[in-house]
């Protein structure tokens, strides 16, 4: 079968041969429908994130997969079920505690690998193997959308962890500022603007016309242009944000994020920045955690019960968002245009199969 | 009656005559038994934090009593019932939404007032008036350390919004450091040590012979010389910690918590330093944060219902401890001691009447 590697830090994405795999006892066999591309994928391929698999030489890219049960091997699964698949998997195929009580998104270093970003093949082949509890039901008429489960349950996870870190007091999300304007932060804008929140924001750096200025502004959310006003500068310059959440992996925003917290605010970090020295005024920043109550929480990965909850939200999405969203999904003969980026590029996936 | 006084920045606390207040509707008088000394007030004394009244050149201190009702004015209190204060109060007397639920200790600057702190003379006075809600029953057998209960409270908050952050997973506080060995932190480490903790760890800079280490190690814990073994390197040296409660107020210690931090744990800070500008290395620091889903969090003052988990706390406390934390009470005729510092003292508190 077909499959899409790289060598990471050495090389563009290759269309590769590997055989059809096999499933073990307790796995089912998916049809690739479609796997979608994201700043990880970017990441891994030059290099900066994310490592091979133990003795191989290329890593089949892909973290963002949508299927069709093949063969369900005796698993509760059933035949030609819609299915978007998790991304962690026990390290060498050996339990431990975070994936018996169902949350490897909580392991730490060693207890994991992640399918196409760590240690481990990713999906973006012809066929893949899985574990039939990592597998999540996706309804079939999303399955062409399938593909944005994934990013979709990053968000419900650092959600869910931020709205649990305010659980202690009463906390009104009311304003929210999402940084990046890239599909994780367009997704999690309009996952906000679904909620109950009364304002949104979400900050980059691109002059206008602009295909991502357009949809923030379409949702009802504000477009801060981080060029005339930085992340420090939000709050005086519009409001102090109940939470922040940050897509960019651009370090100084982890600290910048504190000061544009309104008073009890959240900020939840989702970035993954090479080191980078640089001066804080840390003394002031402690003292405004401190006296305002903030909280800063990074969050990585998710579980099967965000997946869960990202079906949902994936329903709830308007048509017009998911339409503009993606920009372009690829066959193989094109894979490549997949991972080309630009202004004009949002979200783009790789067609495997089609149902 | 007397009260103990101070020109914020420019002396030291002094001995003046105040007129005995009278309870408005809805307050009660309180006798004053004893107030402690802590921290807090030797930065207001300073100039450091906090400010005086509107109009007032003076501000009374003291912010931890405990005294005896003496009027209840009308209000659910008891006359001779022993109370302790809560802090913040409703600036210029005026309601607003924290103060109406409960919740005075999560409002924005500008929407409370802090007794000896803040705004508003303290409790270091024979006398003070305050709302009945304010004032929390302590057992007659804790009067002589109701001192203690705002303090204990402090760290009910603190702990209280440490384990909300970490609510949506399963996580279990098997390790904790203190950093600080003063009064504040060697009773977070007493309330620790009487939680279902495996390992506790208490960071200081001092020299053995010590009374603080001599706690630290009879209530169980581990001392850790920060002279060794900085904050970022405790995990290498000893193990991840769970928890980090920080309160020192050394704002580096903000940011080397997180390399501190065991993977999905939380670092609660509590101290307010001073603007101080450093390098750290963000990238790094951002990084760890997202990968290993840790949180920092920053808590101030507390509520009515940390004050009622406190009376409850200080009822446990082993007697050798509190024995050995309260160093000095002093009476008004040498109040000055109460104001001391040294190695050999940990804990301080003035009387005012004895019951």
């Amino acid at each position: 079968m077909k499959a899409i590697a790289v060598e990471p830090g050495a090389g563009e994405p290759e269309l590769i041969e590997r055989p059809r795999p096999d499933p073990e006892p307790g796995e089912a066999l998916v049809r690739t429908l479609r796997v979608g591309v994201d700043g990880t994928d970017h990441e891994v391929i030059a290099g900066h994130h994310g490592n091979l698999p133990d003795g191989a030489d290329r890593l089949v890219l892909g973290h963002e997969a949508v299927g069709v049960v093949e063969d369900p091997n005796g698993t509760a699964l059933e035949a030609g079920q819609i299915v978007a698949a998790t991304v962690r998997r026990r390290p060498n195929g050996v339990d431990n505690e975070y994936f018996a009580r169902g949350e490897p998104d909580m392991a730490p270093a060693g207890k994991y690998v992640e399918r196409g970003i760590v240690g481990a093949d990713g999906f973006m082949a012809e066929y893949f193997t899985s574990p039939a509890d990592a597998l999540v039901p996706v309804p079939d008429e999303y399955a062409s959308l399938g593909f944005l489960v994934e990013p979709i349950s990053i968000s419900e996870k650092a959600l869910e962890h931020a709205l649990a870190s305010r659980a202690a007091f009463d906390w009104h999300l009311d304003t929210g500022l999402v940084l990046g304007n890239g599909s994780l932060g367009l997704i999690t804008l309009a996952m906000l603007e679904a909620s109950e929140i009364e304002r949104t924001y979400c900050l980059g750096r691109r002059d206008r016309p602009d295909p991502t200025i357009e949809m923030i502004e379409e949702l009802g959310g504000t477009y801060i242009d981080s060029r005339e006003t930085p992340v420090s500068e939000v709050a005086a310059e519009y409001e102090g944000m109940d939470l922040v959440y940050e897509a960019t992996g651009y370090a100084k925003h982890a600290f910048e994020t504190v000061d544009a917290l309104a008073p009890n605010g959240v900020g939840v970090l989702l970035g993954v920045p090479d080191d980078w020295d640089f001066e804080v005024d840390g003394g002031r920043l402690h003292q405004e955690l401190v006296l305002h109550n903030k909280a800063l929480l990074g969050t990585v990965n998710s579980h099967r019960g965000h997946f869960e909850a990202a079906v949902d939200t994936l329903a709830q999405l308007p048509e017009w968002f998911t339409d503009d969203l993606v920009t372009g999904v690829y066959g193989l003969e094109e894979f490549d245009h997949a991972f080309e980026t630009g202004d004009d590029v949002i979200k783009t996936a790789i067609e495997f199969s089609s149902r």
